[in-house]
């Protein structure tokens, strides 16, 4: 079953806005993450979390997504995100975070996404800006924003071509194709 | 259902080493990480599998288990993972791996735990001794390597206690303990 779950949970950019999440819906997600493994158990991840209007409006305009779709320059409003969780790195706890945020991130969307919800990662951030519109102390590293909502997009995996093209791509219907590589590709032994 | 398999996925580092694991249940292991999310789609990870006796001894002995337990050198012959998946990231794809790899190991320890498997990410590799035991070329660089059984240990999760100290350990009854910060110490904002 965690296959499905893992199938289903696609990177998803456009949302029903209007559906929201709430704090407690986002702390049970940092849960999750927070019962994930970290490195030599440091635990060095903190989480700032963002559902309100106001602050995901903050958010937002320090993202960018989607850089290989050169005709989108993001989600319009009313296909925004409901809710956002930003993961920093403490540096008095530890200087490199390693495999950390990719656990956790994997772990929060697949809570996501087991709720009927789903999101994306995301390290495209304006991180100076987004540091001084939320008041980040300097200690913090921004590591990632995972943006979330309700999904209003269709994302399809297909194999990628002989070229070895792995630059996703948006039909005429606006569904979202997502090459990937074959696992003959990357068993190498 | 997903939060269930998270509590159930801790750090394994003792097994039922006569459990053995096939090929294929490792190659179905990657697939869910072939199926994960990867920054920009760039998908530079690669993968060598191991599950027979000799390769699994090659790969073992160039590995440090829980640093953490001064009194432990890792798990004793029978006690031993019974197959590994090493990550690696192709160099010709992408200079660096960023989450990728933190992504693709969760995917692949949820989908051992459930299968009723267990497993652990380690870091602490000779990478070096590794590489030239299994004729590894340049071009790869070895991230992590995931040991995989049938887990024959206890793990528990605690609660930091008020010194923040987070070293797990083991009771006299070989429990091994897992302190995690709490939710309030995580979520900052």
């Amino acid at each position: 079953m965690i296959r499905e779950l893992i199938l289903k949970n696609r990177s998803y950019r456009r949302f029903y806005q209007e559906t929201t999440i709430d704090l407690e819906t986002l702390k049970e997600l940092v849960d999750l993450a927070r019962c994930s493994a970290s490195a030599a158990n440091r635990q060095p991840l903190k989480y700032i979390l963002s559902c309100g209007p106001e602050k995901n409006a903050l958010v937002f305009q320090h993202l960018a997504f989607a850089a290989s779709l050169k005709d989108w320059s993001g989600p319009a409003e009313g296909e925004r995100p409901s809710a956002y969780i930003i993961v920093l790195g403490d540096t008095e706890i530890s200087k490199s975070f390693g495999v950390d945020p990719g656990i956790a991130a994997q772990s929060i969307l697949l809570g996501a996404v087991d709720r009927g919800l789903g999101g994306c990662m995301l390290g495209a951030i304006q991180r100076d800006g987004l540091r001084k519109a939320l008041d980040i102390p300097e200690r913090y590293e921004i590591l990632l924003v995972i943006a979330l909502g309700k999904p209003g997009e269709t994302v399809v995996l297909e194999t990628v071509s002989p070229d070895g093209n792995t630059t996703y791509w948006r039909d005429k219907d606006s569904v979202h194709h997502v090459p990937k590589r074959s696992l003959d590709d990357i068993i190498i032994g």
